[in-house]
């Protein structure tokens, strides 16, 4: 096998903004993404915002010898947005929606009734198991004041606890997607450090595409500039993550980006660029002849690396947990408002001798009293929405200490091994019975 | 190896029925479990509905020496209900909440509050990853009309798709809570069916407890006998499953229940009776000298069998998918009422001939337009509500279906196999380069 020529994979991610009658030349672009993908055949291609079924039914249509083999996950009221595209055969589907993604009533944001989710599909990929993974994070509206840090964080969280424990039997791991964060931001480093996925920006052996991998960019026909402001060149929020197996390992040969206008079209495929990685797959007896890293997160991340990181995490969940509490003391006020409209009620219904001068009539009291109703209706609705957000932000803090505390042991343990020159693996102490 | 004594494990379940100040006796009930678990040292016990974190805290506290690794499980507006409590270390924690959970406005029922959900805990046991779920599902308020089947078929999915694909690297698997279901109940047979998990009760060398290992009672005092109708003995729908690995194999010792009452206590533990198995843990090169099966779940269930069980499934979801899009007219019912109250509002508003007896004063439009804004916010909101219900249905029905698909292919394939003598796996065909 060591002389084979390795096995190679192309893996396309476009964010499509596909919202009917909202999006620009939502119709035209879908038929130029579906004449893309037909053409360039890539192995699997992972799409977000394809927000109608009508649109992925369309896809599937055209794309039907090309990729034979697909899956839209649906959640949400409107769905995950998420589709994938394969040309091999899709094994399996699990989808996992996340627990905090917004608010209902924030309807120019919209986030919350699009399901935001992760995606997973295994696919039967040159005799191996291949785990495809789909998502799109909550968008980050104001950089500067951004209140939906908790929420992406807890989304960052979840999807890497979902992708370290359904990946283990993968002969290889894929994540695509829109994750609205910066290289560097905290999430970003969360998912790397505790995945042990590879960003194939960075590990590309050649690039072509815009400057700094940009995928929001001034250049774009549909991009309003204000929302680049104070990145005027323009922002990486979609990537292409990988990681191997013991069995293969996969490196990054190119990657590529559209550059915002399409040859012979008369405006882009989308407000976001889209990316293609082409990837190697070398068998694990091949790695030292073909220069690729061990893939194991435990060997590529350090520990202390790995605990700063769920560190900061856990700071921005705290703060989340504050600003959630006090939402939902707003709420309480609300329904407080609620029932002392209530109480006046029921003192002029009861005490006709505070209505002595007639104005009040019966009328008037149903009218407060549906008010009333109103917004009793809205706190409690609030109240409950908020105490859900609250056992979500515990939960996630919960996770994130037992892993601080089980890598603060991994740490110790690091240390003994090392003097008495053990692996330093946890997981490789010996089958033992205690008595 | 092979001459050492097997390690052994106890493991304990019970649904705790902690509703504060409507469960009966519960802070004294909460002192008598405690009591137990300290007693009784099991390694792992697994509660339902700890509906209190008052009450996790209280039990925390009393059991720090016996078990001094615990996680609550937080979900939902009141919470999960799933406590873990272990004498060896948690190295994770994961939650998955359940996509379909009953109706919010059913407050009689009350499970779309506790955020039914399965907790995976990661223990490091004998050095060991034991894979430790617990889990709540939907209660069957009737089986003659169970509305709520289709409810309880998503999350057995989702709970039989979240184990499959979390426990891949565990040196063990072990299960335990209220399923809610019968032993051969359809979604307790698509669990089994497709996680190769095994049921204590069934597997127990001996076993000592109520009959046919009968978990809700006529003889437990606070059981409400008509809740029993038409199965008076009794009825068993809390389980402990289990199963090994490559590594160790999982033989069931024993398995006992509490009986309805409690030496030298007025009552019982809980309206549910608890269940304990002891279980072995058998390296696997000492199998064959213990007799125990091999796990994979491929090797314990036929194919044809899981084949059978999903199209079983896929029927129900069918039928629940009707039954919303029923729900979901009468939501546009609402919301097409509201509309025609708002447009005699506008009538009125601008027509003032239609009123012109003078008897619709300003008070009394303001009256109909509350009650008409109540309907249509109603309506929109159960509109939405049962949007997301058709969402997790639909995507359910497409996991099951590829599933299905796949399980097709395997048999083809097992058949072409056996007859060149392969070992029917279409897992280890060999990593090979397309062209």
């Amino acid at each position: 096998m060591a002389t084979e020529r390795p096995a190679k994979l192309r893996v396309f991610s476009l964010n499509c903004w596909g919202i009917r009658f909202l999006s620009q030349c939502c119709a035209q672009r879908y038929e130029m993404i579906a004449e893309l993908l037909d053409r360039e055949q890539h192995d699997v291609a992972l799409l977000q915002e394809v927000w109608s079924e009508k649109d992925f039914l369309f896809l599937k249509n055209k794309l039907s010898s090309s990729h034979p083999h697909t899956h839209y996950f649906k959640s949400g009221v409107i769905g995950s947005g998420l589709a994938v595209f394969s040309k091999h055969r899709i094994q399996d589907a699990l989808l996992y929606q996340y627990s905090l993604n917004g608010y209902p009533y924030m309807l120019c944001h919209g986030d919350w009734f699009g399901g935001k989710a992760v995606g997973l599909v295994i696919v039967d990929m040159f005799g191996l198991k291949a785990h495809v993974y789909v998502t799109h994070l909550h968008a980050e509206y104001s950089r500067a004041r951004d209140e939906y840090l908790p929420h992406r964080i807890v989304q960052s969280w979840e999807l890497l606890q979902f992708v370290r424990h359904t990946s283990c039997g993968a002969g290889m791991v894929i994540l695509g997607g829109d994750l609205n964060m910066h290289p560097q931001d905290l999430g970003n480093r969360l998912i790397r450090a505790h995945t042990g996925l590879r960003d194939c920006y960075t590990e590309a052996a050649t690039f072509d595409g815009c400057e700094d991998g940009h995928t929001l960019i001034a250049d774009n026909h549909f991009t309003k500039k204000q929302d680049l402001v104070p990145f005027e060149k323009g922002i990486r929020i979609d990537y292409i993550l990988m990681k191997g197996s013991k069995r293969v390992n996969v490196k990054c040969e190119s990657l590529s980006t559209t550059k915002g206008s399409v040859a012979d079209k008369p405006f882009p495929y989308s407000d976001h660029e889209s990316l293609t990685a082409e990837l190697a797959l070398i068998q694990s007896e091949d790695n030292r002849q073909h220069g690729v890293r061990n893939t194991e997160c435990s060997d590529t991340v350090p520990v202390s690396e790995q605990m700063d990181v769920v560190s900061e995490a856990r700071a921005v969940i705290k703060e989340g947990l504050c600003q959630t509490e006090v939402l939902q003391a707003k709420a309480m006020c609300l329904i407080g408002g609620g029932l002392l409209l209530l109480l006046l009620l029921l003192a002029m219904a009861f005490l006709p001798c505070l209505c002595s001068g007639g104005h009040f009539s019966f009328t008037t009291v149903g009218f407060l009293g549906a008010v009333c109703m109103i917004v009793l209706l809205s706190g409690a609705l609030l109240y409950l929405f908020f105490a859900t957000h609250i056992k979500v932000l515990k939960e996630t803090e919960d996770q994130m200490k037992l892993t601080s505390n089980y890598l603060q042991t991994k740490l110790s343990w690091h240390s003994v091994s090392e003097s008495s020159s053990s692996d330093g693996s946890l997981e490789h102490q010996p089958f033992k019975r205690e008595e």
